[in-house]
């Protein structure tokens, strides 16, 4: 390209390490950053650079707050002996959205993936473990992502939890709603049938 | 949402500034940006408002450029008398990359529409009858999107053009390349029978 500047080749690069931008979208949003005027431009980089220094996380169950703790965890109206125990803050958010779940969450950070280098370690666990032997916790909700490490990190967490009296279930899976069998992997559909539920006639 | 902090709502308002970024992806790009370290996202603003604040644009032709002039106008290789007249710096780009044209550029920064409130003095057009007057300019190629604006733009810039001895050519339109007529545009099939080239057996 003939047509080009350092300062535009930085603005591009550093535009498309955000994920699912490239460096074609990444030269889009660059040439209209460049065509805002620069006060815009100084409160587009403050919002994220604000957001990024300032922001808190729950001192309990590690989600984004304003205060020391988050808004599900100060709720008197959420039953805070029912954790939901999440992959990151994103998740928490959808199980938030369908307006069905009335409990506190607990994010981990990420699952257990030695491919990615990522251990038990890594991850709030820890902080999970305490919250259950201060006897707050008496039932947890595994939502993690159906896939081999969601269920590592299920057993794991599981065989941290052995001595303590609480409930441990996981979201239910099977066919999405909606969608057709035909169309349904294998294992899902398999999975589907195992675990069945009685049809209740309301 | 009852997991959220007014922190991570402006970077996400900021994001979903950007073309073709929604609210739903800006929250994704945003809790990207809260787990990436503070260095990182330090030097993604620095990029971005270093670009819009120290880029300079070519004093000839609008063209972004690292000094007073952009590389095509300064360069002595390409052909400074053909100049071809782009809506955007993402045009001009474009032809670039073509590596079929070897003359130089003049960036309207838009182009006329009435819809918009974008008139003539809103666009780079009196810089480009400077240009014509200086004597410097023998040939102009209109490279302007296809649509009503295009046209009005380049009748007007032609109008404008009227007293001086240059010629002014459009670039030519037609089906695509690789392209099936029967998906191809009444309008255009239409223009391309009407504009039909002689056939050249090389």
């Amino acid at each position: 390209m003939n047509i080009s500047s350092k300062l535009l080749e930085n603005a591009v690069n550093a535009l498309a390490t955000l994920p699912g931008i490239g460096k074609k979208t990444a030269l889009r949003l660059a040439l209209h950053i460049l065509q805002s005027d620069k006060e815009s431009v100084e409160e587009f980089c403050g919002a994220i650079l604000g957001m990024r220094i300032n922001i808190k996380f729950c001192k309990k169950c590690h989600n984004i707050a304003d205060g020391e703790l988050c808004n599900p965890c100060m709720s008197p109206k959420r039953e805070q002996s029912l954790v939901c125990v999440v992959e990151s803050i994103k998740d928490a958010m959808a199980i938030e959205n369908t307006q069905q779940y009335n409990g506190v969450y607990h994010v981990l950070g990420g699952i257990i993936s030695p491919i990615e280098g990522i251990g038990p370690n890594e991850l709030n666990i820890h902080t999970l473990v305490d919250r259950v032997r201060s006897g707050e916790v008496k039932e947890m909700v595994m939502a993690l992502s159906p896939t081999i490490e969601g269920d590592t990190t299920i057993y794991y967490i599981s065989k941290q939890l052995k001595d303590y009296e609480i409930k441990i279930s996981t979201i239910s899976r099977g066919v999405s709603f909606g969608g057709e069998l035909e169309y349904a992997d294998e294992l899902t559909l398999g999975r589907s049938i195992i675990s069945r539920i009685p049809y209740k006639n309301e």
